[in-house]
């Protein structure tokens, strides 16, 4: 029986928007089954001395990164709109997608606020956004009420700590029976692993 | 025709190795004509406050890189030994590179500096080293007198400085008509381009 692939994301990165948008199809070809892992870089990265995204610190890298994403983008006939704000705010985004259990509506959910913020370019910390992607993914808008919940912002925090206990510093990243794969050059090979097993 | 892929590699570097074991290979199946291009990456770093390799900076980045290149040398049937040291002096290395003429034995005595190192966890700073490199490649040993030559150390200079204004921010990166690519994860990518010209 196929291995599960933890697809773990934040929703400010980039290069998640590219694996939210192929993960499911890729996976269900090889007969491997998504687990969607919300969790948030900022703390790691503070950890680092990092107060905003690398892609900011290093100019190099960013306009690197934007201009990649453009090419990948086009060669996969996805839709890329720069948002004004990068990296922008997904703590309410993170904390929704931790509320709506994991399955069908969690994916659904997560990659409407990726396409969202990247496909059109939208501001995903305003409730409005979140409100479409939630209807989007059939769930009842008033799911947004939980953001504000304690049990749902421990779960967060839980999801950072487990994240970091997985050696991640990066995201996408996907762990398949504790093996870790970073960005989504590394996906089909850890579609790969998760169906070997 | 064809475009020139140009190759920037540092000789430090982990994932240079990799494309350094196979551009030639993959080029050439694609008509593409490789121009190898040494250059350091430290100076690049010491602009971002860095005194070292991020890996080393960075241990959960580190300890996946060492990770993912067993996994992808093992992919390729490529042998790997971890130097003692990391990163290595490669500034003789790179300027022997450059002192000699583009061409087969450039590309020879790089990759025969390359699978030193990382093939067999050789220390490539050390002269022995570098002479049974530049043996391999069908260069005369004394070559090694070069290293210390005002030109050749200019030379590098000037390098570095061309990597700056291309964007170059690490390596490997590849260069086809000053569309930037970067990491050995984008080398096919890189030489599609050069062949569609």
């Amino acid at each position: 029986m196929p291995a599960t692939l933890h697809f773990w994301f934040d929703f400010a990165s980039t290069y998640s928007y590219l694996s939210a948008m192929r993960v499911e199809r890729d996976a269900a070809a090889c007969g491997v089954q998504v687990d969607w892992q919300p969790f948030l870089l900022g703390p790691i990265f503070a950890e680092q001395g990092w107060k905003t995204s690398p892609f900011n610190i290093y100019p190099a890298k960013g306009r690197y990164m934007w201009r990649d994403m453009e090419r990948l983008c086009r060669q996969r006939d996805l839709p890329l709109t720069r948002p004004a704000e990068f990296p922008q705010n997904g703590l309410k985004a993170a904390r929704l997608a931790l509320a709506i259990p994991q399955g069908e509506a969690r994916a659904a959910f997560s990659g409407a606020v990726f396409a969202a913020q990247f496909g059109q370019g939208l501001n995903v910390s305003e409730e409005p956004v979140l409100r479409s992607a939630l209807s989007a993914a059939g769930v009842p808008e008033d799911m947004i009420d939980r953001t504000a919940d304690a049990d749902i912002k421990s779960s967060l925090f839980e999801q950072v700590a487990r994240a970091k206990s997985l050696g991640i510093f990066g995201a996408p990243s996907f762990v398949v029976d504790e093996e870790l794969y970073w960005g989504d050059d590394r996906l089909d090979m850890a579609i790969r692993q998760a169906a070997a097993i």
